[in-house]
């Protein structure tokens, strides 16, 4: 590689990054569903701009500011796909009043009264309902209480119901792909059975399901009209640990120095830490907590894993990396190692900027 | 409070972190060490003026970006508490040029072959030594290998050992006060007797211990000349937990609103995740994992913690407070609550910004 690293900088290889896309687009068409991306993962001004060459015109984000933010980048269809908070209420009404749709989330029923006649124009709500992943939504058999929030949107000028939003959530606590096809094959069939309980009152209701993990590798979506998913852009290794992506399509990299070699326990020091990596981990086959594995660097991108090498413990700015005799032996002080990161949402939002493989900066929204 | 908060915010009291401060110079005063605190847990230039305003003179960081923010914010004695990446050598350079004292850290003695030459003027150099933490640093028994790298640091030009460098930083891994001192009695012993050794080669040489466990609860200091903790400005849960300091001590909570709530499960969800606690969690006594606890905020600070109240889960804008029927029917949506953090110096990182009581703001580094 012929750019100039000296200090902890995410990769971002763009091929990778935009063959992710392709394929989800394709998903999204095989499947009759709109692709609705959630910007979370890359909170990127440049990134969303590659995103919008591809025909992308709606977009997910997960808190107001990020809402701002690609709203002052030129997005003007934005859903904020986190129980909203009427704290907020005059970022929101500021995002209505210049001129883009604002798609807003309901969690709590008790949230629409807070919000009756506090909007100054159009907002669209999704009611997040919860399908068993049991963080944030309204149980998916509660039809009774959603007819009466319905009936209570209605009597407010400007909350439209714009449809139904589930993300599944638990699919990233499985094991498995075959599980990750169950938990959504469940969600879709308690979704659909409260939207056709619900249909009468609104037939032109919209269904939305989030979560990388079932957008990716579920293909019966009979009754979704909407995907959401996000961290599809990169991938990571908790997708590879559930082989929901292959290794290769992780589009992020870490490039961390060579600090200090120890031979004794062979074991490697990098400038890489939990302020780069986060603290998020994975177990090896042996229960061993790691942080991030190996790759090496190359002009076009980076090599495969190198699997028996792993980042064993991270604090603040050490990063420590375990490996053999044979690999230990073939790193030297001043080297620049690549580490794929167990979750690159977090890792982005703490690196805070991207540097392609041609060697262009782009942005990251700077605290979120 | 009065102060107006929407967002996740990090609250600084003020009066609880001078008080840190002053406790701390006090144990410098009495064991006859010097306090060169760490900055690399607030990363601020107000709270490092604050700290400046007591007299200290000299401080630590854990990067060279760090020491590039406070050179460029009055500071002109810095130590960068980091193995030194030879990479980095050109902003080295820069600092030193620019006049002020650098002080960098040697932790595997290879480095110095490698930087021989290369420095433009005088860098002084802490030898880095493991006692046994086994993160970074040169085995405190290897007195021969120390010795050679103290003639081959002669013969350079402009590098000026210093002294030695021990970072217990195991003592984050113990349950006790009492493991805490074994292990800074055992630390002592290795790093004297290795002292003792190179004493007539160096007779100025001076010893900094580093790690806020160890300068909070160990009083026999013999042999040892600088303290360098960083942790001890704000405290937080895991020193707590480890009675390192008292809860009253912690110095930053993080204000999160409340957006949603259900009964069913007794679970709050407040705006308040992964991107802003970081990842780090404790176990509580019935080893369920938790990410923050639970104080009332009030105009002059807050509460103690609430005991029965943790966040059990966070994923990235959320955070999920689980607690007994009678807390949740006290917090309403559009309440803000406090949380004390698991660890300061990550929740710091990730939050960029402080907000004092009487509603100051105090910037953080940007990204470290």
């Amino acid at each position: 590689m012929e750019l100039k690293i000296t200090r902890p900088t995410l990769l971002l290889d763009e091929n990778k990054m935009l063959a992710n896309l392709q394929r989800m687009l394709e998903k999204a068409e095989r499947t009759g569903t709109e692709l609705i991306p959630h910007f979370k993962t890359h909170q990127s001004k440049e990134i969303g701009q590659l995103i919008k060459e591809k025909g992308v015109k709606k977009i997910t984000v997960s808190s107001m500011k990020m809402a701002e933010y690609f709203a002052q980048n030129g997005w003007n269809d934005i859903t904020v796909a986190f129980p909203f908070n009427p704290l907020e209420i005059d970022v929101a009404n500021q995002l209505i009043e210049q001129g883009g749709a604002l798609t807003i989330l309901v969690s709590d029923p008790a949230v629409v009264s807070i919000l009756a006649g506090r909007f100054s124009g159009k907002v669209n709500v999704l009611v997040e309902v919860d399908a068993g992943y049991n963080r944030s939504g309204i149980d998916s058999a509660e039809t009774d209480l959603i007819k009466s929030l319905l009936t209570e949107l209605k009597e407010d000028a400007y909350m439209d119901f714009y449809g139904l939003y589930c993300h599944p959530g638990n699919t990233y606590q499985t094991d498995n792909i075959e599980e990750i096809r169950q938990i959504w094959a469940a969600a879709i069939k308690k979704v659909n059975g409260l939207k056709n309980a619900i249909l009468p009152l609104a037939p032109d209701l919209k269904v939305r399901m989030g979560d990388t993990p079932g957008c990716t590798v579920v293909e019966d979506m009979d009754g979704v009209d909407e995907i959401g998913p996000g961290n599809f852009i990169f991938y990571d290794l908790v997708m590879n640990y559930l082989n929901v992506c292959d290794e290769s399509d992780i589009a992020v990299a870490v490039a961390c120095p060579v600090v200090a070699k120890y031979e004794e326990r062979n074991q490697i020091v990098v400038h890489g830490g939990a302020v780069h990596f986060s603290k998020d981990h994975l177990f090896d086959d042996q229960e061993r907590k790691f942080f991030g594995e190996l790759v090496i660097l190359a002009e076009d991108g980076w090599s495969q894993i190198i699997s028996e090498a792993k980042l064993t413990s991270l604090s603040q700015e050490h990063g420590v990396l375990t490996v053999n005799q044979e690999t230990f032996n073939t790193i030297q002080i001043g080297d620049v190692l690549g580490f794929l990161p167990i979750h690159s949402c977090l890792t982005a939002n703490l690196l805070k900027s991207y540097l392609t493989l041609d060697g262009k900066v782009y942005e990251h929204l700077e605290n979120s």
